[in-house]
């Protein structure tokens, strides 16, 4: 099999730092783009496969699912990109394209298990394993390559392909409109990308936190009020009122405060805590006929009509650029929270 | 204030059987139905209301909402019904009927509190607890009074106003539909109903219980394929292909073996569960953008439809027939699960 040597970041056991590594990557296939990767975002998912926290990890992990960079190479299949365009390649690069997921523009939900942009069998490579984006080129079929609207700071941008199609996702699948009171329980990657889109849309945005120091900062981001969720007062005065909510928290956590701020009929959706939660009242959904769900990042279809949308509305992510090099203490600042709100390598600095 | 004195059974206090008292009804206002009542049903709730299970009992407790009655009286404004009417109560006498919940005809979900059939504060009779229906008599504004299809068994009847609007509601709310999957967690007064009101749909029913032994019964009431929970093989063949879960456990549970059986974007309802679930993982949503809803008994409308539809499909409760003198027995068996599937009071012997 034809494979090129490309340089990369990556941990070779659970208990290892992230240290350059090379990766093979395939050639580039009849539907493939090869892309010369610039900006790649840290996400929280990159530290827990690392770490093997969600065990299945396979070493060497290459991770970075918020990828952007320019074409550099296509195949002769390639009939949407063409060398130099700025494209983006989120946690998806393949999946079965057949299933009834697949056709419903699902791929995250592939039937047949969809492709991950690291630590996933690669079909491509003799079932290999998927390396990610902390790297300077990837090579990923163009079904699953993003456009990116050129008005838009490119390294502000990674993040979208992550943390901003996971909450963009459930906004638009929920038809969160003009008028709708909107919260957003939590403030990080996730949280911040959340108020934004809500405020976007026209939604009163509400930032539920547990800190008015963030409540300050959503403000700025566009949040139209705070509720500080460890004020009895304030959670009774905007309890029954909610259209929507959207739950970045990342953990396990209690569900009924957050419950008795919905509306009748209406829904809150987790995003963050792929854990069990704690132990909540079927009473908090049964007395307003109210709903939890979950929704996991999006599919490509609708990755792009985000990346549109932000291009239209000129969003991006609040980011800290890092070289390559201080990937390690950025994974501690990320485990303590302690970004605003999310690191983006540059990935020039990997030579 | 003009009230008259019928013979009722209720308990005076959490730790006593019920007995014989007398209570007052309110005079037959303009708007008012006065309601012979011929039969009422047993529910659980009754039972945890008469042992204060809940909170907030207020005695003496004179419970039942599943009434079924003649008209005996009616008001000068009363249009809809006339003496002789067969007719029903549930579990609803009174509602604002200016909130958004009560013009949604959600009266269940009164923003200014519902009047419930029993227990619940009476503004007809400034503020003194309503009585149910085991009881001679009840008078009962016209706008919460059922029309019950004549050619229905009278007795059997009476679960269709609590325990067959209950399931019905999230049947219908959810649009549950010809060829569907339905599953139907749990088999008693609750489940019961589901199953019957699913197979006339013209879902395909699957049974799921802990129990073989239930699942023939299920099959004799029209579900079409029963899944033992415990059977892990069962399990894992049906895996997510549900379109839609109704749960009637009546405890907390453990969620996620049934939220995997779940399709994509499918639902699960909680009819039963009014106490805290058992801890469940965030990725049972996630991975699948899944719903986990609560569904509380049904507006008047959608009461009345429900009726209608039983008149149309020929459907009634299975029916244990007891005299009111053996009801602290019955309380004993129900909390047992020994019922199939619902106790009915013939009102007859309360003289």
């Amino acid at each position: 099999m034809n494979t090129t040597i490309v340089k990369a970041y990556g941990a070779t056991a659970s208990t290892e730092d992230l240290k350059p590594l090379d990766i093979e990557r395939r050639a580039v296939g009849a539907d493939d783009v090869k892309i010369d990767i610039t900006f790649c975002g840290v996400c929280h998912s990159d530290i827990h496969t690392v770490k093997n926290d969600w065990k299945g990890s396979t070493y060497p992990v290459v991770p970075g699912h918020e990828i952007i960079g320019r074409v550099s190479e296509i195949g002769s299949g390639v009939s949407n990109y063409k060398v130099g365009d700025l494209v983006g390649v989120g946690c998806l690069v393949d999946s079965c394209q057949t299933c009834s997921s697949c056709e419903q523009d699902l791929e995250q939900f592939c039937e047949n298990g969809a492709t991950f942009t690291y630590n996933s069998p690669d079909k491509h490579l003799e079932g290999k394993q998927t390396f990610g984006g902390y790297s300077n080129a990837v090579v990923v079929d163009e079904k699953f390559v993003l456009r990116i609207p050129e008005n838009l700071d490119e390294a502000a941008t990674a993040p979208l392909l992550c943390a901003g199609v996971t909450t963009w996702s459930p906004l638009s699948h929920w038809n969160v409109k003009k008028g709708d009171k909107v919260g957003i329980i939590g403030l990080g990657g996730l949280g911040h990308m959340g108020v934004k889109f809500a405020s976007a849309l026209g939604a009163h945005v509400v930032m539920i936190t547990t800190s008015p120091e963030k409540g300050k900062d959503a403000t700025r981001l566009g949040a139209h009020e705070v509720l500080v969720s460890k004020d009895a007062e304030d959670m009774k005065k905007h309890q029954g009122s909610f259209d929507f909510i959207l739950n970045t928290i990342p953990v396990g956590h209690e569900m009924d405060p957050y419950l008795g701020l919905l509306k009748i009929d209406a829904t809150m959706v987790l995003v963050g805590a792929v854990e069990p939660l704690k132990p909540f009242h079927g009473g908090s959904l049964i007395g307003g006929r109210k709903r939890v769900a979950g929704s996991l990042i999006g599919g490509i279809k609708e990755t792009q009509e985000m990346l549109d949308f932000c291009g239209k509305h000129n969003i991006t992510s609040d980011i800290e650029l890092i070289d390559i090099q201080n990937i390690n203490d950025a994974y501690e600042r990320v485990i303590k929270n302690d970004v605003k709100y999310r690191f983006v390598i540059d990935m020039k600095s990997l030579k």
